[in-house]
């Protein structure tokens, strides 16, 4: 077997459990959400917010969080006060559906209605791997640069909605911010756009209201 | 064969096709440079510097630039005037050595004394493959934060040069340089750090200055 084959193989497989777990997932009452985005993007950082905001309004929410190395991550989201799990992948360039599984079972609590899943900083890889979400976010921070989504595709193609990050750092890094949307209008025509800070906090009432459930 | 077995071939299989191209550019009096980081740190902007400063000096410079798609950096790079050639690798996450040879082949103009690749950026799969340098670099942006080293630590591990970008805007993004070496250090002792800012020129001809072979 090929190095094509065999990836091409395991990607089917991931998709046939990714399917299950939304499935499983969905059945629970549990909408999960996959966040993708570069090293260094934010992620983390609004995940704090958004961790925060659920536990003040009484929203039953739950992080899984994957890193190469390091339990950083889960150190900062547990301060929210969810209930947060580091998943260390241990040089793995992505978080796979069987490996969010085997971290969700006997660990996340009935009754949580929104899981965040925030994957391995790396723009690349991720984009090829259904994680069981009913959402997936791509996160693009404004000291990036414009044109990530062209140079990306496959991570802006396959995602439901692009969040820009630092954006109080959009005059300081000259953003030329319709230069952007053009980008990504490039590559996924109709997507939906939000600008947050997770300095100033702009942004995440909006971001937060988009991922809820509906009935939330 | 098991994925991992697979990939220890592959990765074994560069590593010789890595050896022999750095043998050759070696005899052929090219000191190859291989640049590594996470999309949107900056390669390619502090690049433009470079190569402009070589071409101003007389200095025979070129570039190979790697991106999943678009022929964007190439485009920006060739301004300098140097030779530059762009790789579009087609989804595949990194720059591999016998894609470096393929397209230096026929392309690299004799006499060439230093040669900058510019690797997809992805601050993980990158970092396994030798593409027959003399010189490693990873470079981190400020805006990335400070504990990028402890959570992607091949790439700094193998690394030879680590090389901050956009220091311009490290009071904004209120970057903590300590804690950043600090975390430098604790995956990859005695490295040495430059600080540099393509929108200032900060640094610039330092880090010129550590790539140029000794005898120029």
């Amino acid at each position: 077997m090929s190095l094509v084959e065999l990836r091409t193989a395991v990607l089917a497989k991931n998709d046939d459990l990714a399917a299950a777990l939304r499935a499983d997932l969905t059945a629970a009452g549990t909408t999960a959400v996959n966040l993708l985005s570069s090293p260094g993007s934010g992620k983390t950082a609004l995940l704090e917010h958004l961790l925060a905001r659920c536990v003040e309004r009484g929203i039953p929410v739950a992080a899984l969080t994957g890193d190469l190395a390091t339990e950083n991550d889960a150190k900062r989201l547990a301060r929210s006060g969810a209930p947060v799990r580091q998943v260390v992948t241990d040089g793995l360039c992505h978080l796979e559906a069987d490996l969010v599984r085997d971290h969700l079972d006997g660990w996340l609590p009935a009754g949580t209605r929104l899981l965040f899943v925030e994957n391995v900083g790396n723009l690349v890889c991720p984009a090829s791997y259904d994680l069981g979400e009913s959402l997936r976010i791509v996160l693009a921070s404004v000291t990036e640069g414009e044109d990530k989504p062209e140079k990306y595709p496959t991570a802006y193609r396959w995602a439901d909605l692009v969040v820009v990050t630092k954006v109080d750092l959009a005059a300081a890094c000259a953003f030329d911010e319709q230069a952007f949307l053009d980008s990504v209008t490039g590559v996924h025509p109709g997507i939906e756009v939000i600008a947050t800070s997770a300095r100033t906090g702009q942004g995440v009432d909006a971001l937060l209201e988009r991922v809820l459930p509906a009935d939330l």
